[in-house]
């Protein structure tokens, strides 16, 4: 199959007919706050949601709804509207009961980000709605709109063209800390015209979601509110094979937006797992060395500390030994199967390349072929400072 | 059973025919850094490891000798002589075998914490093994000996009185990061004279260690070194009742103590969790609460963030229900089975508490009788000072 991948502009607005914007709602000092993402027609939509048990009010909301297809996205920043009970649910159905006053939707959808615990302010809400400007294209303005703690917006977008035809695709997402994404992340909305077969919507939207979102994490901690939403006007081309690779492009993209952007991050590490039992054990071993604070302070104090990483492997409970196990840096072997080659030159090198934004470290177990790359950030004195004083 | 436990002094050291002592042999500018423990007549012993998978030389000798009775054991920091392979084995019996002809020792035991990755300095602790005084009685210099990271030498010891006769028990700890122990913590030595039946010594060590070292967390991350030794002379009285109960406050002090000397803490908090569906689960989000960065982060802000204690209930993967769980800071009910109770009055009550050294959270997740209480600590600054600059 040949098809060609081409980056373009516009975020979610890439696909035709598809309009988004933001509003300040008077939950932030300043900047957009609240957005939606709008559809000329009816979008059929796939979903992943998170797997802690507190679902988010807003995620019981679509569930109960069992929405299929939808033409509306409102989203808003500051409160998660979570451990909220029946009754975030009931400030849901008032809010969309208002907004449908103001314009054309179809089972409209929100999602929301924030803190944990406190009531929607439906009045400020309502007042937000009534400032939309529902003829805008701006992708940004609500990629703004649904930032938290996050430092910059997360977009991306592309057109896909091959014998088949053509389409495009587009998302945004958001997201810093409580990023452990255990099906899908804080926030990712994403737009395409391809006209997928409404069966392989789910299937495909679950398989990508496990190398991209699924394989990072900025603190280990699981949020109430993940969701991932895949919205199709279906009017363009498709192919499952280019379609498959365009959505992990823009997983991709987003998803590593979300670790460069940690909160406090100064790097984002790519753990390259090799050699495990198989994929399963790979993953393990990735997702606690992305997890792990002695190796996440290492990262910050650009210290390579092979031997962390090597307990970490080894508390990670997976099939391991240690006359089979390599470490590098980027290519500076360090440890080779029961060899310590970590000297001073050895170590002056791995302390250049730990200087770099972005960098790999690699490791193998030589157990069997499983791999699996995860993808973390390190631990600065200005996580601890955003998270002690997120409220107070 | 009626009996009595009074708080002695001496540490290991407290127990008759026990001697101990440190000296510096070069690894610490200055302070001990190489420390024994020794008794006149053999004891019997009992030890639990790390389940991390790269189990450290030391522990492997053990395994390896199957010791079950010694009357020796030498101990450094600064180098966890772990990773190092055969090598690491063979550098222990050239240092026992150095040792035997400076004193009388049968089955010796070396014990290390510190670096992990690095060959020991055979050299060095040789000269430090010249400069034993085997006739001293000094817990504190053996516990001072064997610290890295950690603010304060950790011991404690009880005499036992009742019908039975008596006897004495002390112990002595390390522990500051690297702190999630998963079989046993750091390193923890203590030493009794009660005649414990050798089939029952295992069994109990391993009983009360469940609730003690396994149910503390500084950073989550599983030491490759982590050993618990219980030693006994067999000269004193016994009562099985008495000794659990004896060696529990032991351990217990000793557990807490490394809590409290969290790199980098502030505060000590117990995670009091009731209402899970059994042992197992209570335990599970006991652990998830101490190690979430998010709580541990909000702990150091003082910021009564419950939203952050829910999430990552819900993230733990337990049986829970928003409808039954309930949150307090000590007796400020916060989160009462769907109902926020948090208000501005009860924010600045839980604040307070929040100021304390030490203090309770309760969660009660109203599914069954599962009940288990962990210690934590908070993540501040300081932790990231320590662990980015450790090694370079």
């Amino acid at each position: 199959m040949n098809f060609r991948i081409t980056p373009i502009k516009g975020g979610v607005c890439a696909v035709d007919g598809i309009y988004a914007g933001g509003v300040n709602a008077g939950f932030k000092k300043e900047g957009y706050d609240l957005g939606f993402i709008k559809s000329e027609n009816g979008m059929e939509i796939a979903y992943l949601f998170t797997t802690n048990k507190f679902q988010a009010a807003p995620i019981k909301y679509v569930l109960k709804e069992e929405i299929k297809k939808t033409n509306f996205i409102l989203a808003n920043s500051k409160n998660a509207n979570a451990m909220t009970g029946e009754e975030g649910i009931n400030d849901i159905e008032e809010i969309l009961e208002f907004l449908s006053k103001k314009t054309d939707v179809q089972n409209p959808i929100m999602s929301s980000t924030g803190v944990i615990g406190v009531r929607l302010d439906k009045e400020k809400i309502k007042k937000g709605i009534e400032k939309f400007n529902f003829n805008e294209k701006n992708s940004t303005k609500f990629a703004r709109a649904i930032m938290t703690t996050d430092s910059f917006e997360k977009e991306a977008a592309f057109e896909i063209e091959g014998d088949f035809g053509r389409f495009k695709i587009g998302g945004v997402a958001k997201g810093a800390g409580m990023i452990n994404p255990a099906m899908a992340t804080m926030l990712c909305f994403i737009t395409t015209d391809a006209n997928i077969p409404a069966n392989e919507m789910q299937e495909i939207l679950r398989e990508i979601n496990e190398i991209t979102f699924n394989a990072i994490s900025v603190d280990g901690d699981t949020s109430t509110n993940d969701s991932v939403f895949l919205m199709t006007t279906k009017k363009g081309g498709y192919n499952k094979e280019a379609f498959k690779e365009a959505l992990r492009q823009v997983m991709q993209k987003l998803a590593l937006d979300i670790v460069k952007d940690g909160e406090g991050a100064t790097k984002a590490v790519a753990f390259v797992v090799t050699g495990a039992k198989d994929k399963k054990e790979a993953k393990i071993v990735g997702k606690n060395l992305t997890n792990s604070l002695l190796v996440k302070t290492a990262l910050f104090g650009e210290d390579p500390n092979w031997g962390r990483i090597a307990s970490t492997v080894g508390a990670s409970g997976v099939e391991c030994d240690e006359k089979r196990l390599k470490i590098s840096f980027e290519n500076v072997l360090v440890y080779d199967r029961g060899n310590i080659l970590f000297d001073e030159e050895k170590e002056k090198k791995a302390h250049e390349i730990m200087k770099r934004r972005e960098f790999k470290i690699y490791v193998d177990l030589g157990i069997g072929d499983g791999e699996f790359t995860t993808y973390g950030c390190d631990l600065s004195y200005d996580y601890v400072k955003i998270n002690a004083e997120y409220r107070t």
